[in-house]
C-alpha cells in the first residue's frame, strides 16, 4: 500500500506522460489548462487506492483514473458556464479565459475522450462491460444532478431528502464510480464490487455534505468567516435542516434574515440559529450515521483489516481539515 | 431494398417508440424537443439503406440510427448556442427557447445517450470493437471541424483546401460513419466497409458543397434570391474558389464589395463575379470528380448493381432539386 501522497504523484506523472493533444490547438489549450490547474485530484486517487487496496496495482488503472479525471474536469468546465463562475481552483474559468464557445466545446471534446479512455482501458481489461455501462450512466447520474442543483436555487421548499438526492447524482455517483472502476480493474467480481459501490455513494455524500459544513463552520471557527454559501443564499443541507428544526417564530426570523441580500447582520443571525439548532452537530451525527451503516455493509464482504486504507481515508471526509 | 421514404419511416416509427425520457423533465424537455423537431432524418436514412445493401436490416440498424440521430442532434444544440442561432427547421433554437444552460446539459446528456446507445448495438453485434472506436473518433473530429468553422470566420486567407478538409471534419465524417456501422451491422467486412467510408467521406462533402452552392445558385435559379451565405459574408467553398480564380483588378472590386456590410449591390456584384469565373460550372465538375474517384474505389469492392441504391442515393447530392 503507498500512501495518498504517492497515488496522486503516480497519477500526476501519468497525467504529465499523456498530454491531451492535437489540432486545432485553439480546441485543446482549454482542455490543457483545466487539468492542468491541478485541484486534489480527488478521484484518480480513490481509484488508484481501491486498484490497491483489491489487487494490483496496473497502468489499466492509471489510464481509468485519467478517464475519470477528464470527465470530472469536464464537467467543472460545463458548470462553471452555467454557474457563471469566474474563478476556478483560484485562477481563471474556462470560459472566462477562452470564451463560451471554446468552453462549451472544449467540454464536449472532453467527455469523448474520457470515453475513449473508458473504453480502452475496459477492453484491455478484457471487457469489462460493467464498468463501462456504469461509466455512462454515472455520467447521465451527473447531467441529471447538475440539473436539479439549477433547479433548486429557484425552488421553494426543497426537502433535505432531496438535496441528498441531488448531492448524490452530482458529485457522489462519480465517487463511488472511482471506488468501483479501481476495484473491478484488480479483479475484484461484481458483487463486492456493487456493495464497495453503495459505500462509495455514502462516503461521497458526506464529503459533499462536509464541503457544505466547513464552508460556514470550518474557517468560522478559525476565525475567519468564509460562509460564501449563505452570502448566496445555497440552500444547503445545512440551511435545509434548519428550516426543518425551526419552530415557527424562528422561521419567521430567519425568513426575515433570507430575503434579499445577506448583510452581515443577516448572516450572523443566521449563524445564531444554526448553532441554536444545534446544526453543527446534527449534521456531524447524521454524515456519522450514514458513513457507519455504509461501513457496515462493506465489512459484511470484507476484512476490515484489507479495506482500512480506505475506511481511513474516506473517513476523513468527516473530519477534514483544510 | 425498400425506398427511400421507407427508411424514413422506419425511423421515425422506432423514434416514436423509443423516446428519451427521464427525470428531470426540465432535462429531458429540450431533448425530446429537438428530436421532434424533425428534418429529413439523413444520416439515419443512410444507415438504413447500407444496412439494407449490405445485407438483413435488423433492429440493430435502427439503435445504432437513433444513436446517429441523437449525436447529430446534440451537435446542432451545441453548435446553435455557439453561433448564436435562433432558427432551426423553422422554430425555435433550443437554447432560444430553453436557455443556454438547459441547451448546454442537455446537448451533454444526448452525448451520452447517443454513446450508450451505440455501445449497446454493437455489443449486440457481438462486440463490433472498431464501430465503437469509430464512432468516438468521428465524434472528436466533428468537435474539431466546429472549431475549425469558427476560426475561420475571423480568419484571413483561408485556402479551398483548408476548407474542404473543415468540411470533411465537421459534415463528412458522420455521413460517413453512419454508412460504415449501417454496413458493418449487416456482416460487411472491415476491409469493404472501410472503403465505403471512403466514399461516404467524399460523398459527404459533396452534400455540404452542393449546400453551399445552392444557398447562392439554387434559389436564384428558381427567381428567388437567398444567398444567406453571402449576406452572411460566410467563406463557403465558393467564395474561395472564386479568390482563388480572380485576377487581381477584379479581386479589388470583390474586396470593395465584401468590406462592411453586404448591400444588395455588393450581392450582385459578387453574384456576377461568381458568374464570370464559372463558379458554378467549376464546383460542378471539382464535385462530380471527386465522387467519380470515389465511386470507383467503390467499385474495385462491389458490383455496381449490388450498389446502385447507394449510388443513386448519393447521386442526388450533386443534382438536388429542393
Amino acid at each position: 500500500m503507498l500512501k495518498r501522497e504517492e497515488y496522486y504523484r503516480l497519477f500526476e506523472e501519468y497525467l504529465k506522460t499523456h498530454p491531451t493533444q492535437g489540432e486545432p490547438i485553439s480546441l485543446y489549450q482549454p482542455i490543457q489548462y483545466i487539468m492542468g490547474l491541478g485541484g486534489k485530484r480527488f478521484r484518480p486517487t480513490l481509484l488508484l487506492l481501491c486498484g490497491d487496496v483489491f489487487g494490483q496495482l496496473t497502468e489499466l488503472h492509471l489510464k481509468m483514473a485519467l478517464s475519470v479525471e477528464v470527465f470530472h474536469n469536464f464537467t467543472l468546465v460545463h458548470d462553471d458556464i452555467m454557474d457563471r463562475a469566474s474563478l476556478r481552483r483560484g485562477a481563471e474559468t474556462v470560459h472566462e479565459k477562452f470564451g463560451v464557445n471554446s468552453a462549451i466545446l472544449s467540454g464536449d471534446l472532453m467527455l469523448i475522450q474520457s470515453t475513449q479512455l473508458m473504453l480502452e482501458a475496459c477492453r484491455e481489461q478484457g471487457g469489462v462491460n460493467d464498468v463501462m455501462d456504469l461509466f455512462l450512466q454515472v455520467g447521465k447520474e451527473v447531467c441529471e444532478g447538475q440539473e436539479n442543483d439549477m433547479l433548486f436555487e429557484t425552488a421553494d421548499g426543497i426537502k433535505l431528502d432531496s438535496y441528498i438526492g441531488m448531492v448524490q447524482q452530482k458529485t457522489a455517483v462519480l465517487i463511488a464510480f472511482s471506488m468501483y472502476a479501481g476495484a473491478r480493474a484488480s479483479g475484484l467480481s461484481i458483487g463486492p464490487a456493487k456493495a464497495l459501490y453503495e459505500f462509495g455513494i455514502q462516503a461521497g455524500i458526506a464529503f459533499q455534505v462536509w464541503d457544505d459544513y466547513l464552508d460556514v463552520f470550518g474557517t468560522a471557527a478559525i476565525g475567519k468567516v468564509s460562509g460564501g454559501d449563505i452570502y448566496n443564499k445555497k440552500e444547503t443541507h445545512l440551511i435545509l435542516r434548519l428550516k426543518e428544526q425551526m419552530n415557527s417564530a424562528d422561521r419567521e426570523v430567519f425568513d426575515e434574515y433570507w430575503s434579499g441580500a445577506i448583510s452581515e447582520d443577516d448572516f450572523t443571525g443566521i449563524f445564531a440559529l444554526l448553532k441554536k439548532y444545534r446544526i453543527q452537530e446534527l449534521t456531524v451525527a447524521a454524515t456519522q450515521e450514514r458513513m457507519d451503516h455504509a461501513e457496515e455493509r462493506l465489512l459484511s464482504y470484507f476484512d476490515r483489516d484489507q479495506v482500512l486504507p480506505l475506511l481511513s481515508f474516506t473517513g476523513q471526509f468527516i473530519d477534514r481539515k483544510f
